[in-house]
């Protein structure tokens, strides 16, 4: 960040690439054609309905966001992705039965203009799919490269200013930090070598970060959450941020923690399942896949709670997170909590969540977020990681010697106060005893 | 407040007097008695459980509150209080049946010392009751009297240093303010002419803040919430908080709407229902018992959700809340809520919430938390509302020209803040971009 | 019955009429319309999908229902009814909303056609409702005349051979049955003098027992349940069955409370609340109407529970009904149970049943099936109260020596072997017919 | 069966033989150690507390099921068991949890005097526990003969009239019949060389048969199913029956699955989970034995169902089911169904089932029932499987030319006229003997 804060203004079109052109994706895209027509809401979309407070209580003084700092419009979006199948976005989003064919057809001419680009791909990553829009190369460096000249071919033919990408993939195989991860030299010399090490989508992020242009990550992934496209994305003056877009279950693990904790109630037991027939569920279904994303599921709980602190609280929490496929649902995901709670001298309690969700319609507007708020980044020079934009995600990245945040409520009072920071408003703090005594 | 935010050290025994001895004052005593012999852990008390940050998250700087601020000691609280009923604290315990036989055994012989006052009680106000234990005078005023007499009886008899009054009997009919309560004046001509809208539990407002002895309201009842008795608590310096402990399902909306306006998720429908069959469910089994817990119930909602500033997320919300008199479950409430989002292009999601709470002990933290806070506002000289305090209340009272908190998150950092404001400690405004850029 | 069970075969048009064309009749219409044209199944109906099992369980002698007895073919059927507003079928069921506007649209020209006859209607019986579509007359004789003349007419100009008349109107407001109701001198003496005590309801049984029209009741209110009624039915050899479609929650807790019962489950308690948004929950907002519906749901757990013969399992059950009316859910009904059961040793246990349903769709397939079994009673010359087709309703009427069975496994059973004593095959018992036909 | 039907009378002691003193064992036990002293009610059992209609409606005659036939009295049962742990039946009820202990102390006395015989044991069978109390003996032959020197002894040493085994042990890991089941002379072969197709619970089975003693097996495990034991039983005149109690979910599955289907709504998807903390959870967390237990749960839908003869409402029906172990719930089960089902054209609707159960307390009156009716089916000379008992169990045994019937109320049914039958009263039908006795 450049210490006055200057913003460089929103001008030109915005190009918004997104790997995996599949229901997320083509949820997102079609919403946004259909609010730009005037069809439809931004529901879910803090950037577009979202409100500011400023200032004290009694001032009343509460601007949309989007009113409050520069953003680029919906109008300027230009859209483009990869994916493994041939479909243009309008096939696509038929076949992900997600929106409505009213609505699709609607902006039918729009969507079938988007096609993907040839996706790079392995199933050492993805076991449970497979798909012919893959492209081919002697070696991972390569296949990076290739990505690279997507890029820059993209914003060419689109006549674009800048560009944001948003990982909207499946989910990989679970893999952990290695040495290869370490050094952006490793880094290199490993995708020359091919290294097992390196996942498709670190070579996304590694083409986005090269180009100079902002990487969010929408899976668990590990993908930028390397120390060697940490380091890269901080010289090049690029934001990074993610991981796994926070939607249904795991959003209201994130509201719901806090609100216990914060009167104090014990927790002895959260049990979670899931039931989705999506392509996700499909892909969830393999071992190694799903590993990956309990991972991510399953780490909320202990940062809220912090057990170490609260150990008569919260020392014995039992947590287990299950994800069934179930295909008489479709993309209707439905997830069920049980929690076990205690109360005044350990007493035990229950609650019971169901949470009857769509899995896209909840991730859209998450999407739409994190392109305008990275281009906002961007253009306010703020270089790697991102912690401001937790919100979004159930694995939040943060700098080594922080712990993440996973407070839903802490994260929002971040993000906004970080907005006031960056227009020099007051920053919040909901002390308000000047209205009693002065 | 005074100026430098002198506090007054804590010394001598407090005493606890308590309007209505039943199901939440005996599980609170009960309680207490029990935690000071190390049987049982205070779980769901901020006072004794939970911690403050301090500072940086870096410098994990998070002593217990009790140990950051001045707060008298379990050992040092002295329990009395008035009901309708004659039994004593172990009868009474016993009757609940919320704890556990051998619990209360165990502190059998300090229960049953504790035998109720005479109380001032109407049928007017609470319809479905009917107890012998009940003071008789000529008019209203001479009631008050025997009330402050009762106050100052008991401060002598069991050597209290000071007082705190905390409001645990029924919810009243519903009334709304009138001229009666408008000054100090009219409500103590009031008091000699037997007004009937001057309701018993005001009667206890009264003597308690004429007798410097801070009133918190556990009950949805005006009670303290007139502008008579707001003016004489600020001219005697005497704090009041209220109103109605946020116990069971609107904890939960205060915890889970905050959620969804996070997310800018619309709300379509809230419905909520409770089963509950102790004395609480059998008084609001009157209509106009029932009219006043509703009136606290629904407010909620709409201070949260701001639909005047949000009308495409919140303003058709349809919302209603069902008290349901359930005798199979005695003290064990259960809420159930249907809730109707709706999210990116306003598609339809639902949540269902079944908690399976104990309404004694999801209040009688609230109890010690209010007893030893209200004492600390006490000895702060902060008299009048005590906003900060919002956190306990499903009604939170403010000062006239505000709004009321009802976010519950929003709420523990406003006593949060507080805390560390009376202390001259830094706030917290969650702001952190310090971490990464210097 | 005539002694050797002649039935008359089926030939020629059936006429359907309906008094009410809300939503139950346009889902019922629509729906049969569009299985005409096999764009649909007809999920739900016992004489369309059902079987019928033959002889012993290793014969595997399974027909369809539809095959096994004469049942008129569902081309045969035409539709014909009465409502208080003007809409033809196509309006009502798009406004209605149970219905895809694709599926509606396909059978449009049909629908169109279908309009409502003027309605007998007073604001006595149901008050929150008003319509222009109402039929005048200076006393009830003449308005039941009115009705008795629309039947000819309709038979007449459809070129019907048969007719057969199904209740989908309103629940009209509590009533009990009176003098009046007793002999057909009395009825038709009140007729006359316009008694307030003869509801519209019983001017339609009236008029289609007159004309020799089976009459079904699919509402709570009395209609032919009154001995005058029931005499006349007798006499002229006309079918009469009723009370109430058992559908959403009563229709689970006559399955569920027979499998408590099958295994001596105690139950404690049973608390059911339901919300509705259709016109439905709109008339059962006015306690009067309400009541007549609460009787209908309370009465199903005594009679299977038999609570004189199980005292210890059952004589203390608290029961209760709410009805709530919430307009985000349309016809989309939700049904949420809590059932607190007992086991060995009285050791308590829950259960949780959240029934997302449709109301007019698990109405819709009854109407069919009552349609085509009323046609069959009568062909079979089985005048009077049809018990065996109990199955269909929450308040199944009976002789008045006997006590209705709420058991649905025992009315499936009840159904099945009639069927099978119809056409001389072994029976499996609970026959029962000898209580009506010596 | 004696053709005249002639049933031994009751006289002297019972023997109650249980492999297995867990949970299940001790809180029958306790029970009905407790019922004997008049402290608590046999809820949840047909023998004790059920009745019997006989006759038509009318005549109003319902004896209890104990009046009606001759069973033993609960003062007559003397009860022994074998067990992996050595802890006498008060301590292992203590630690179980499922009581309270002040139930337990009431009948402390008799609990401790009840030691568990040593248990044959595999870790082959049953992977996840280890205990001291275990035979040991050069071979399988060996062993078994041990267990029928038990019997002997328990029975002359408690001066019993007859003896009955029920199995309470856990699953053993899932295996089919293979050669060594197909006959006696393998079987016995089988146990001289250890085969390893013999699983523990079948020595048990085989000594009990060969002593003479009907066994009634409440685990999935093959133990008496396989030909070789079956055709043994049927030599000896010993009643067997089978297998797995039916209890929690699966006791829900096989009342709801028959309503949805006597109304012919479709079924697409039936999604069950489980979390418990017991013991059986914890051996289920053995995937081996988790698919024993799975193949009982599953198999019920499918024959209820009959997807062959109702292919649009059953043929695509996906059906799961999980079991988690969850060790805050100890013995206090709870399932989970999330039920798909389909009505009129197919629209959708949902039903969830949240059953708070505990398994002990439903399994408990189900061992009582059977103890009493095995030595029923034993005086009245019925050999073999004993499908009357159906209604008791998950994976009921029937003739190998005969479908199991799931369905509750067909097996009460066929339960209650197997009774009928042999007091020669009219029969409601679904008897079914004729399969097995000529």
């Amino acid at each position: 960040m450049n210490k006055d804060k200057n913003i460089k203004p929103v001008q030109g079109k915005l190009g918004v690439l997104l790997p995996g052109l599949g229901a997320v994706s083509t949820t997102f895209i079609a919403g946004v054609l259909a609010i730009r027509k005037g069809d439809a809401k931004p529901i879910g979309s803090l950037t577009q309905m979202g409100r500011i407070r400023l200032g004290k209580r009694t001032e009343g003084k509460n601007p949309l966001i989007k009113d409050f700092i520069d953003l680029p419009k919906l109008d300027d979006l230009v859209f483009g992705g990869w994916d493994i199948f041939e479909e243009n976005c309008y096939e696509a989003a038929m076949k992900a039965g997600v929106l409505e064919k009213d609505l699709l057809n609607s902006v039918k001419d729009e969507l079938e203009q988007i096609k993907p680009m040839k996706a790079v791909f392995s199933n050492d990553y993805i076991k449970l799919l497979n798909g012919p829009n893959v492209k081919t190369g002697e070696n991972k460096w390569h296949l990076a490269n290739q990505l690279r000249e997507d890029i820059r071919n993209f914003k060419k033919e689109n006549g674009c200013e800048r560009l944001v990408m948003v990982w909207c993939g499946s989910t990989e195989v679970y893999i952990e930090k290695s040495d290869v991860h370490s050094t952006i030299e490793k880094f290199e010399e490993g995708l020359k070598n091919s290294d097992p090490n390196i996942a498709p989508s670190m070579m996304y992020a590694y083409a986005a970060i090269c180009e100079g242009v902002p990487f969010a990550n929408g899976a668990p992934n590990l993908s930028a959450d390397i120390p060697a496209l940490d380091d890269l994305a901080k010289k090049n003056v690029v934001p990074v941020a993610g991981k796994d877009y926070k939607t249904g279950q795991t959003l209201m693990k994130t509201i719901l923690a806090p609100g216990f904790k914060a009167r104090m109630l014990g927790l002895d037991g959260w049990f979670s399942t899931n039931i989705l027939g999506n392509r996700d569920g499909e892909v969830l279904d393999d071992p190694a896949s799903f590993k990956t994303k309990e991972v991510s599921k399953l780490s909320v709980l202990e940062q809220i709670l912090q057990p170490d602190l609260y150990p008569d609280l919260y020392g014995k929490l039992y947590h287990k997170v299950r994800i069934n496929y179930y295909p008489p649902r479709g993309d209707n995901k439905e997830g069920w909590d049980n929690i076990d709670i205690s109360g005044w001298l350990g007493y035990p309690m229950q609650i019971k969540v169901d949470f009857l969700c769509r899995d896209s319609i909840l991730a859209a507007p998450l999407v739409l977020d994190l392109v305008l708020f990275m281009d906002l980044a961007s253009r306010a020079e703020m270089g790697g990681i991102q912690e401001w934009l937790s919100f979004y995600f159930k694995s939040p990245v943060c700098a080594p010697n922080l712990y993440p945040e996973h407070d839903i409520f802490i994260q929002l009072m971040k993000l906004k106060n970080t907005l006031r920071f960056l227009k020099d408003e007051d920053l919040i703090t909901h002390l308000g005893l000047d209205y009693y005594y002065e």
